[in-house]
């Protein structure tokens, strides 16, 4: 089959990677989910062997679920959308992948999530889970906003709101700081209390702080001063990155994400009554990029045949 | 040599591990620096494999440049001081080492660093370098606040500013935060602009970050907007971290490492009037430590003969 004809029977790959998991969805010319996989972590940033391996699991994960032979990867037009794709030397190292797809269009995982929320029309998105990041696409113009990763950035996500838990473990533990209710939250989520959380923790993932993120949250919620300091903190970033997205007037803002949920009461009204359920999940979206892309390239061919 | 006798001719040899190099100076058993060495980064948190060749490494050089031949190595009375030897599992794992010493005796950099800002005797540090942190030794009971490390902790250190101001870069750049001088430090600093930072930064070590303290202590003291709040908070923790100190009421009271000149403006009359100049260096604290280690040590040995 040549991938510069579509036809009725092309099938179409989305794949989602995160920090933490790696969604993909198999879709029919009409539209129609056929198959789904799901495996591990697939942030380019974290590793790129992971990632490939992720992404070729999910994959065939999704032919399999719908009874599509493996024989036919070779045929189907993918579109992946990964975190960090937008730094240059992602992008080029992901370019030299030998993938088994037909043709791999990348995009960032911040564009599909927005191609999905919105079912493949204009919008804003935040995504506030593991990382956090903002992104909007109107009228063919699109703005990224945060999403520098767990060391640089990511405030308001669940893994910096792990890291600023701890910390603030830390200090309390050395007086420096109220004491907090997040000193036995700690203890119960990485089996650990006093100075070994140092040991634990100062090498640990993301994903790990992320954990305690929920136990955050929920003690902000009970009143304890030091998490709410934190979580307030958080969704400050997270409401100024809103507002900057609703500068560009997008039809439609959508939220996303492990912690989006329970931080949605600690933003300004005038952001939460913004903000509506996405319609359709990241990984649709990276569909819905491939199926534009690859119709743009084929009336490119076309047109210069 | 039997190393359960002291004579005259003992020689002991101190050596402080820090995130970037590792000193050592051997020290008769008069007190005289017969010689001294310098390698490169010795803390264990960062690798113990090149610890232990920094620690050698430096050893080999003190009695070098005292004329001493490397086969007295096994003869004389070390004391070693290193970051991150408080963590239990750290402690082990440098007890297990087949050192090369006659005797040696571990305890933190902040402990010698102590004993040699005051000569043996009773006092408190602060150390403001690559990392943070603070101990107090007064008539036998010992404090340590702080030293957490790059990610957990070492708020106001050289490291904790950096990260600081390229958070603060990322922020400015997306909008999301006043404008600063510190984007063009960060361009001059490390050769990248924008988004590239990320790539550059996001693995990068506790020293890269703490190139750029300088310059954000320089625009704080220009009046940068951005600087300034990195270092007020900085400087507020190493404030609060002294304060603490001070309620032991240690005799005297030192700061210590590569910002704790330029810092020292940022404190409080209170805390900056007590800071006198260190007496000796830490090296030279790590001999006192194994002196006074090694003199009990014999005097038990004696005890039970």
């Amino acid at each position: 089959m040549s991938s510069t004809v579509i036809t009725d029977d092309t099938l179409y790959l989305g794949v989602d990677g995160g920090g933490t998991k790696c969604r993909a969805c198999l879709v029919s010319s009409s539209g129609e989910i056929l198959g789904v996989g799901l495996s591990g972590p697939a942030n380019p940033l974290h590793g790129l062997t992971r990632t490939l391996a992720s992404i070729t699991e999910a994959a065939e994960q999704a032919l399999e679920s719908a009874a599509v032979s493996p024989a036919k990867m070779n045929e189907i037009i993918a579109g992946v959308a990964l975190a960090g794709i937008n730094l240059p030397g992602m992008f080029a190292a992901m370019k030299e992948w030998q993938h088994p797809f037909a043709e791999m269009y990348l995009t960032t995982d911040l564009h599909a999530a927005c191609l999905g929320a919105h079912r493949g029309g204009d919008g804003a998105v935040i995504v506030a889970g593991t990382g956090s990041c903002g992104f909007a696409s109107v009228k063919g113009e699109s703005v990224t906003l945060g999403g520098h990763g767990f060391l640089l950035g990511d405030m308001g996500s669940g893994a910096w709101m792990g890291l600023e838990a701890i910390k603030a473990v830390l200090m309390a533990e050395d007086g420096l700081s109220g004491s907090t209710e997040l000193v036995d939250k700690v203890t119960d989520i990485y089996g650990v209390d006093g100075l070994k959380i140092v040991e634990t923790m100062s090498k640990a993932s993301s994903s790990e702080f992320a954990r305690l993120a929920p136990s955050v949250l929920a003690a902000a919620v009970a009143g304890d001063e030091v998490a709410t300091t934190i979580v307030k903190q958080g969704a400050g970033y997270i409401d100024r990155l809103a507002k900057k997205l609703l500068l560009l007037e997008p039809p439609r803002l959508s939220m996303l994400g492990g912690i989006s949920a329970p931080l949605q009461k600690w933003l300004s009204a005038e952001v939460a009554e913004k903000v509506e359920q996405p319609l359709d999940q990241p990984e649709m979206g990276a569909v819905y990029f491939a199926r534009e892309r690859h119709k743009e390239r084929i009336s490119q061919v076309s047109a210069v045949v």
